[in-house]
């Protein structure tokens, strides 16, 4: 019996008329195998393409194809059958590119992949795109139906996503304590991931932003630096760790010593109000658009400016369908994991945003994360 | 005037009878444009597929199309003509694949890419090789010239790469300090990785392993868990940081409190002798298979096991070609930067690597790291 979630792979691949699912994007081949690719220092040099989910229609059949450095980490996913290439080997002086591709081919044959294959558009390779060709398949793309599918979370996601949760909470605790005049941002930054690795157990990606000062944190995104964090500073903390494949999300903002401007606070009230309107208005039958534009009314009716999207899905990927956004007609669903954002920059002020990760249930929503926003 | 790489470039393609060579993967893009690509979070979910540098065979048009998101870092970077595609936007819905798509014609369009081109064959997508099919053009492959061109290094290379190499000392320097007993693996790994972000100024990618324990060492490779660090437990230090665009890497093995067996003792002495021969051997005209012969005979006569290739490449990518393995019919040349890693793994005793980064010079070789291979 294969996992529910292989299942809603081959669920999608029907719904766009495919015998078969070929998944290329890490996010997807996790979900559909429970594969967690190592993606920490780019692509491989050893690998001779993406890693490769298959999943037949039916969903009887998941595989896998991945080079030899993950197969012993493949096996212990339980991802389905695993193939594999030899990426990296004492004797190996052949392109890896070649034997990835004979390895493509032998995995068609092995599991009879023909008819009409669905793919995923950005992530699909030439060498795949050309093997599928040679044997007459039909390609079609899956993206919006797998984002449809996925959108809703199986209950084991829901378990996992709580755990990366847990492990933000720990996040965003530790920057509480490490955030002090006259440490650097990269030194709160370590103290900050080791805490997530910590609870986490193991190494993990963070995708995030560690900024301070007014002119940084109005930037809305960016990444630690040596500068040394001072009175006065506002310091934004998000931070997205990949857990076990499963991504958190969240985001703090802090305050440094001293009291913040009556300005810097009527961007942090407004962001407060914001999180208020999506605790009383996230809820199943809610269209992405009328819950964007109740969230965003809070800044424009403050007339402080919040330029970016309201929210997003997570799950294997770190940002998923749906965007809340303007003009998004989809209608929310029990099941979603959604991360809100809401958020207010002011380039002479400084920047605010308070995310947290929310689960909606069948009457409205639950906070995943555990941690409160809290400016010092 | 190009920089010299992008000349290098253009040398590759023409070598391959091609009038434009269109780069794929991130190290190339990088050689090629000098543009540090985002790729600690994996593959970014506001792509649609890779980022493309675009050289033409003169050598006198350099450009580089990359996301919005990634705009500003390419501009920078002095990236050549930067051209961009809408990743992520308030209002934009449409598949980013699509955008990407149309991207790519119109910079297929303004640059007149047209002819043959050369494509490199891990990397290259499906969306990129149907747009340069429907405009009739012949691709390919630059692989082995790219890596022949790449395998010695500019001047400017040559001091990325000594940057690099400092902020692998500062790390290796860290762990001496770091690794105590009652301290996890996850808590050294901190101080490592922040004593690298501190030299480098920001944060960086880091590829390696560090492990401690018999069992672990002797797994040659492995990431940082909870695990405890104890009394007698060999630690294993590989630490590969891409700073600006240039990896550095190294690798120490430490010995935690009390004497190491008369065992352990014989593989690190013996990967010490192997040291000794490298340094003696190493110079422009030898074979690497005749390279490798020299110091694998070390482990050999000693009756110890190093089943792993003797040293790589380094640069954009942190392993490039050539590797030193057996049979590798390539004449080392004056101007390559090699990581040489000799080792000596037991299950039962534990695993010992000691790696440099080496440049070889006129007549022999010059040690890039500054950091002493030391038990303590």
């Amino acid at each position: 019996m294969s996992d529910e979630r292989a299942l809603r792979v081959a669920e999608a691949a029907r719904s766009v008329g495919a015998d078969w699912a070929l998944l290329t994007s890490a996010d997807a081949v996790c979900y559909a195998t429970q594969h967690t690719g190592i993606i920490e220092w780019g692509v491989s040099p050893f690998a001779g393409g993406p890693s490769l989910a298959f999943v037949s229609a039916d969903g009887s059949v998941v595989a896998l194809l991945v080079n030899n450095i993950e197969e012993a980490g493949a096996r212990r996913a339980g991802a389905g059958r695993v193939l594999t290439y030899v990426g990296l080997a004492l004797g190996e002086r052949s392109p890896v590119a070649d034997r990835y591709r004979a390895a493509v081919r032998n995995a068609l044959d092995e599991l009879g992949v023909g008819g009409v294959v669905a793919v995923e558009a950005a992530t699909l390779s030439a060498i795949v795109a050309e093997e599928l060709a040679a044997r007459g398949v039909t390609a079609v793309t899956i993206d919006t139906e797998l984002d449809r599918v996925r959108s809703t979370k199986t209950a084991v996601e829901i378990e996992r996503l709580r755990f990366a949760a847990e492990v933000v909470d720990a996040g965003q605790k530790a920057v509480l304590a490490a955030a002090r005049p006259g440490r650097t941002e990269l030194e709160i930054w370590a103290d900050v991931r080791l805490a997530m690795e910590e609870v986490a157990g193991e190494r993990v990606p963070v995708a995030g932003d560690l900024t301070s000062g007014v002119a940084n944190t109005a930037a809305i995104s960016g990444w630690p630096t040596g500068r040394v964090v001072q009175e006065g500073d506002p310091v934004l903390c998000d931070l997205g760790p990949r857990v076990n494949g499963y991504w958190g999300d969240s985001c703090n903002t802090l305050f440094i010593g001293g009291e913040p401007s009556a300005a810097f606070m009527k961007l942090y009230t407004t962001t407060q109000r914001s999180v208020e309107v999506i605790l009383e208005t996230l809820r199943p039958g809610i269209k992405a658009a009328d819950f964007d534009r109740k969230v965003r009314s809070v800044f424009e009716d403050a007339g402080v400016n919040n330029p970016l999207h309201i929210g997003h899905g997570i799950g294997t990927g770190v940002h998923e369908w749906p965007r809340i956004v303007p003009d998004q007609d989809v209608t929310i669903q029990e099941g979603m994991v959604l991360m809100c954002e809401p958020g207010a920059y002011d380039p002479a002020v400084g920047g605010v945003r308070l995310e947290w990760m929310y689960l909606v249930t069948a009457n409205g929503n639950e906070v995943l994360s555990g941690f409160p926003h809290t400016l010092r």
